[in-house]
């Protein structure tokens, strides 16, 4: 189905609507002011050879589980993408595309999530994308291996450039890629030798094929980006590759343009000279959006005559599934945790004392246990973060049952690869310290962005740490975390937390970070699983009438259980507040937030990082008992004094601010 | 100087110094109770080879500045460092060794910048030591082209492990280095197939040869490292190469323990028995810290008959330097810089309006004229965010006189490579857009951490960027890099700002971002550059007795303008405070803190980011005009309607909120 007929009818009517595409990306790009003509008009051929020949997809179903994935990791070319859209007839309009850019509309800047049909990920922020695009790979090895190939069975193709192959995240994933043999990932690299700031030669001049035979990939090489044919056997070679495949497929940045070859039509519109010259040279029509039918139609009847059956074919394969199989497909797709809280077995340890971080690996293993499509891994501190599953082996190149990705430390490639095989339908979790989250960070981002049901397990989150010192000592991460919008962060006090945390991810499927401690912590009889999921509740009640309330959470709230101790048996009467999660406490009801922490009373905060995450409780500075310096390394104990976290002292200062 | 003898007495006094480095590195890591063994002992040849045969440094000055520098990027390896040191002779003692991980020690847990003698520089997490050597290696060939080869003229020296290389950040610092052509870069790359899960292969297997020759690096392989004459002749070649160099020297981690060559002696102290039995093989005393005396005489003799009159001799050359080079050269090592606001050239556009990009590109093309230790670059938005040197060609392999730094798209090594540069006395500016600061967030960390003069210039500063969409629109990564510890944050509202931001900035010498808008704003008559530096101060009085405070900075400063001007015609006494640093203003006395903000008084916030950073200043969040939701894709206008920020709007919430 994927054979080219070589003759040159075909060839004129490749060109053709090549052609059109590259006409109505310009079109939209003018019309809209603002966007990037340079790939629209440099990668035309390299995405219709994709969208004719290769990429199956449904336009019943756009969402059909098993479309092959399309990734275009140079998010820039969202112009080229929406075009090319439009003409093999998916749900946008010519009126959509004039909408380019424009608020609301279906086509945004970046292609987005959701926001498009046939839009399969959000991209922009360069290198994201490709290094996602190892994730969606890995997701559909290890479901094809679990729902068998009739059922899971594609490719997933990549468009990036040269600020891709730049950033330190492609590498990152590139080396995981074929660590794992993904051998139907096809990256179409439209290799243009032209960067923003001007000649790629100024910044970089790498050898591709070495770099990626290197890390033992299949490296192709596309003389000519104009010559469909040449695309087409390589994306040929490249499906039948035992390794992931780079094709690097030679290319003019704006071509046919009058700055064509330059930097000067990477990202602003051209000029209406410009677009009239490169129309007519074309043979297009000149007026904006008015692209040819005959093209448009000639490229719907390719798709179709490979596309047509692909979805029904699809459903009958789903009707010779075990009713099982079907349920967990259907919750797969649609997101659904079958897992309930009393599947989850957790025993509590004979000394009541457990570090959070162990409890989490207890709880995780006892929830994939209940749930095949948890899988994850940590970079590289797997015996750390206790972010393993014990009863699963690695997921690698022969084996996909495996349900522990072994990232190395590679900690920015997993956060995207977790993002690709959420977007695949899995339950990602991704762990390092919390310390080394900030390397991870463009990528968590996007996971918020996307609203994608990644777990992010972060350990030893506060100087507590101790001897590592300051590089391995959290301070501002907290906030920075807490502050990424469509991000719940819990950071749970003790064992019932963390379970109680675990229940309210798999209930909401938010984005999450669950941050954790190193050290053991007494387990509170107080503590609830069930308040969890409010973000806050009442731990300890105060004696008499309410004179002020004390929050805290994780390792802390041991002191802060201390400080409110002394406080009460002086007289005071102080509420202990458990405050896991700040985003989810600011999402109730207020008369619950008002129930909790009555507004008008002294607020204090008990929590070993940086006080931006605070003074939304407190009246003043002087009511948070927070680190706003850098570590030091030392042990626990001399650092809590040197930081001047001893109980007492704070139980003096709350008292004396109180009078 | 650096021939070895190739006589077994040589052989065996290089085996006894290395041993008893072995004996002393796992002696301090026990009675630490805490610390990594593993490359301590695999690496211990190496590292001895270093200091033996080549490092250059003296021990009269141990901040001599054209010492060779030594760059321990597997920075868990402290231990074997700071027993080097010792062994060296640097004015660290055995009582000091005793402290290693100890609170206020200069031994800390991982080897910090300006703590410890004969450390060069902070490391820990991983790659980034790597990277920043680039920065290191860059400065040399800057100012050895500046002051010539008589001043300066020495190589930078790496230790890396697997982590390091697994990074993204070092294929991107890596492929710079090759492209600048930085010959004295040598990389020992301690290759023992293990990390901290276990073995190497279960995440890596990358042909490291191919790697770094797809790179352009000399690439030399040590199959033996216990074989010091191996080690030495592959530096020696390394240091004749015409590119960097990378020297993979096989290694066992741990090795001589009962469990080398095993991820169980990575990361924590070794078994009395253990360390025993080490001693006993290799013929050391067994009670700890009673090394040779011998040996430490052997070590240091070989050393002083290569470094004895190194720094005498930097001297003489230095009084052959003329009296302004002289000048230059102290002001360089001492981090003073020349420049005066008087000699900043700015010129007001004659429409009075100017995005603060474009004048921060004036400014800081100014400041560079005067000031020849100003360089730096941008990750491939040189032409977006004006932080280009317009006078300056591009540093390059064959022009080192270029300040212009072309990082490509790789925002993660320009950070470290920022750091590097700072380590060599320059004033880095480092340069992307504010979205992207994300990718290099652990680098700006150690700039903070190791209070370095960086520049960091983020422009395209909130959601109006515009069409680019949410992926390109800051939310929450203001107050990311606000709470970062020991980091100044500007914000200015308009030209005079800018200026004013730079001149604080040359004078504090703190690590600093530059955040800026893309939009023209207008100049205002009243903004004020000599009150930057007080991070906050009155713009507009109010019109009578005192009842409300609006903060804002940044291009929403028009907005504030015009929310401040209706309220006053309406009768209400509001005062506009311009705050273009918070943590500067957190910084003054509290007098002029509530000089500017009295306490008590309704204060309001606008700022098109996350509210985190500003509830310390407000009494609820109805006070803060901000945004914590991801933007969207449109225009300005659209966007600043969609999202509220109609500035009649405004005006009316503050008006009701103050009744």
């Amino acid at each position: 189905m994927n054979i080219l007929k070589k003759d040159s009818n075909q060839n004129i009517q490749d060109k053709k609507v090549i052609d059109n595409l590259r006409g109505l990306a310009i079109d939209i790009i003018d019309n809209a002011k603002s966007g990037h003509p340079g790939i629209a008009l440099g990668a035309a051929p390299i995405i219709y050879t994709l969208y004719a020949y290769h990429l199956n997809f449904s336009l019943d179903n756009d969402k059909w589980f098993d479309r092959d994935r399309f990734v275009l990791s140079a998010g820039h070319g969202s112009a080229l993408l929406y075009a090319i859209l439009y003409m093999a007839g998916f749900s946008i309009s010519l009126d959509d595309l004039k909408m380019f850019r424009k608020i609301n509309s279906i086509t945004p800047g970046h292609p987005e999530y959701l926001v498009t049909p046939g839009v399969d990920i959000t991209t922009g922020p360069l290198g994201q994308g490709l290094a996602s695009s190892v994730g969606l790979a890995i997701g559909e090895e290890y479901l094809s291996n679990y729902f068998g190939k009739k059922i899971i069975n594609h490719y997933t193709y990549v468009l990036c450039g040269d600020g891709d192959l730049m950033e330190g995240i492609s590498y990152e994933a590139c080396s995981i890629a074929s660590k794992l043999a993904l051998n139907k990932l096809i990256v179409l690299y439209d290799s243009n030798d032209v960067t923003l700031d001007g000649e790629l030669s100024r910044s970089s001049s790498e050898n591709m094929r070495m770099r990626f035979e290197s890390i033992n990939w299949n490296y192709l090489l596309v003389n000519d980006g104009e010559d469909v044919q040449e695309i087409n056997e390589a994306i040929n070679k490249a499906k039948n590759s035992d390794k992931p495949t780079l094709i690097e497929i030679k290319t003019t940045i704006g071509k046919f343009s009058k700055n064509q070859g330059t930097s000067k039509v990477h990202g602003s519109p051209l000029s209406e000279d410009d677009v009239l010259a490169i129309k007519n040279k074309l043979n297009l029509r000149e007026a904006p959006f008015a692209i040819s039918n005959d093209a448009v139609m000639t490229f719907r009847e390719t798709i179709d005559s490979r596309c047509n059956n692909l979805y029904d074919n699809w459903l009958n394969n789903i009707n010779e599934l075990s009713i099982d199989k079907k349920n967990e497909l259907d919750s797969l797709i649609n997101y659904i945790s079958s897992v309930k809280v009393k599947d989850i077995y957790y025993e509590i340890p004979e000394d009541n004392r457990e570090a959070t971080r162990v409890t989490s690996g207890k709880i995780l293993n006892s929830i994939a246990d209940n749930y095949p499509f948890i899988i994850g891994g940590s970079a590289d501190v797997s015996n750390s973060t206790y972010a393993v599953l014990n009863n699963y082996p690695s997921f690698t190149a022969n084996d996909k049952e495996g349900r522990n990705i072994n990232y190395g430390i590679r900690e920015h490639a997993m956060g995207a690869i977790s993002n690709g095989l959420a977007l695949m339908g899995l339950t990602p979790f991704a762990s390092t310290f919390l310390s080394f989250s900030d390397y991870l960070k463009p990528s968590i981002r996007l996971s918020a962005l996307m609203n994608l049901p990644v777990i992010y397990i972060f350990t030893h989150d506060s100087i507590t740490v101790g001897e590592d010192g300051p590089t391995h000592q959290p301070i501002e991460q907290l906030v920075m975390l807490r502050s990424i919008p469509n991000l719940d962060v819990y950071r749970p006090s003790d064992a019932n937390e963390v379970i109680g945390t675990y229940k309210s991810i798999l209930e909401t499927r938010h984005p999450s970070c669950i941050i954790l401690g190193r050290n053991k912590v007494d387990i509170n009889s107080n503590t609830k699983i069930n308040e969890v999921k409010k973000g806050a509740y009442i731990l300890e009640k105060e004696h008499g009438k309410l004179e002020a309330v004390l929050i805290s959470c994780g390792e802390e709230m041991e002191i802060a259980h201390k400080v409110q101790k002394i406080l009460t048996e002086r007289g005071v009467a102080i509420r202990l507040v458990s405050m896991p999660s700040i985003e989810v406490f600011n999402s109730q009801d207020t008369s619950y937030q008002e129930q909790v922490i009555p507004k008008g009373i002294d607020t204090f905060v008990i929590e070993l990082s940086s006080s931006y995450s605070w003074y939304q409780f407190a009246k003043d500075k002087n009511h948070l008992f927070t680190i706003d310096t850098f570590g030091k390394s030392g042990n626990k104990d001399d650092l809590l004094k040197y930081f001047d976290f001893d109980y007492i002292d704070i139980a003096n200062k709350i008292e004396n601010l109180l009078k």
